[in-house]
């Protein structure tokens, strides 16, 4: 008895302070966690998986010196060949459009805007079809406010081509991405359509 | 007293085992602090608090055909309807205009510029005034070395507007941020002047 | 006898329960260790040291009315004093040219190009020869395929200048960086050769 009795209070000992340092050990195990995920979560959001997603639909009449009202665009810088009611020869290379276009959220053009894309666009290639953009989407509702900025190269012979989100502003605050065009369709050189894949790979 | 001391060096064996796994523990929580305001400032470069700012005053003075000394830009393209040295109507849409404007610390457009901003800007809507700006301001003083590169929507009418920081270099490498624009005065057709707050999210 | 065989069995405990806490403790700062890392490359990645790096040409042939087959780019926009055909005068200032440039490994123009330069400069100083760059690399060979998106002032008159790389698609996903330009060659008013040095600092 006078032998067990010490030994049981040193077990009870040993076992106490066990015990605490298995609780501090958890609870820093926890805190890797928590600080190894917050590590994780700030790379995942530089890799290949959007933090936000928007597929969007914008339409642009030309004007063709006959139709003002409608048109959302219009011819401002030609080349030497060309002249500002007609897309110049060959490739329409040359020439440049400022555009204030309808956003959309299905392909129908007479839905109701949900914002605007805002900007410039130009045809730079003899050879073939080939455009370079940069402009905004502009957004003023309820349910979007603020602009999400684009650059790029547009090769509009492929079915699907990338463009740079480089910046934004309001809710796209500080954000860059990926937006991928397609052209949802065409009317002679009077109009077109592009759906964009806005895929955004920072969000603040 | 037999019992006692092996008790005793049991006790002390207890004591130090748990003084050598508390130092050690205590070492990791100091390493993790610094690990974990690591991740947390890499985080916080990352939200609302810019890492500089800068507010500064640009005066734009547009070519009209009769101030060629004085005007600092210039209309260089414009839409069918329009001419380089009238703005067009309604809301000079379709003007694009070249500049070369200084940049001064206040609103004096006769202070030491302390640099430029270079690039273009244009008229994009019928209905309202709007335009769509991709600049940059270059510096080159004793105090300032580098460019800020610039690109958004800039909707006029309102008082304040943000705009894309999408890069620099020299003093403002890499840099990214917002820039809030301000219509800090104007003159009929002929000048206005921007105020600019620059707020810079990454630093490097 | 008796009384040993409590204090070696203690003694076990302890050893074992100090083993134990050792062993998690040397598994928390291995993984430490990782995680720091993962802190530290991150933090690395947007300092300057480049991920990539990329040193091309790209050859600009301005159309003069004469030239048009061999031609790479055309003036689009000119000031009030200025035409399509003619670079304006004084240092060009309010020409906006489109250009769709071969980019080649080598200085020699007649080297296989491995990718285009497109998009638009324009010259925006009366008193001396400087412009500004919005513009596309566009790859899409075996070796290369996507695009680098560029802004910037280039101050043309210095041996070098930098424009920011605003973003980038493909090959190059959400890239960042600094492109160092120097005038590698220029021949009146026709032909100019830019090299380039891509520094990207930021790479998915």
């Amino acid at each position: 008895m006078a032998i067990s009795s010490p030994q049981s209070s040193i077990t009870t000992l040993i076992h106490s302070a066990t015990m605490a340092a298995t609780k501090l050990i958890l609870a820093l195990l926890l805190f890797l966690v928590v600080c190894s995920s917050n590590v994780a979560s700030s790379k995942n959001s530089r890799r290949p998986k959007p933090c936000r997603r928007l597929v969007l639909y914008f339409h642009d009449i030309i004007y063709n010196g006959k139709n003002a009202k409608n048109a959302t665009s219009a011819i401002v810088g030609s080349p030497a060949w060309g002249n500002k009611t007609n897309l110049a020869i060959p490739n329409r290379f040359g020439d440049v459009v400022i555009f204030d276009d309808p956003i959309t959220l299905d392909s129908d053009l007479r839905s109701t805007p949900i914002g605007r894309a805002q900007g410039l666009y130009l045809y730079d290639k003899k050879e073939i079809l080939t455009a370079w953009f940069g402009f905004s989407f502009v957004f003023n509702s309820t349910q979007l406010k603020g602009t999400i900025n684009f650059a790029g190269a547009d090769d509009i012979m492929k079915t699907t081509r990338d463009l740079s989100v480089v910046g934004g502003t309001g809710d796209f605050f500080m954000t860059r991405g990926i937006a991928t065009l397609m052209t949802d369709a065409f009317e002679d050189d009077r109009y077109f359509r592009l759906r964009v894949d806005v895929q955004l790979y920072e969000c603040f």
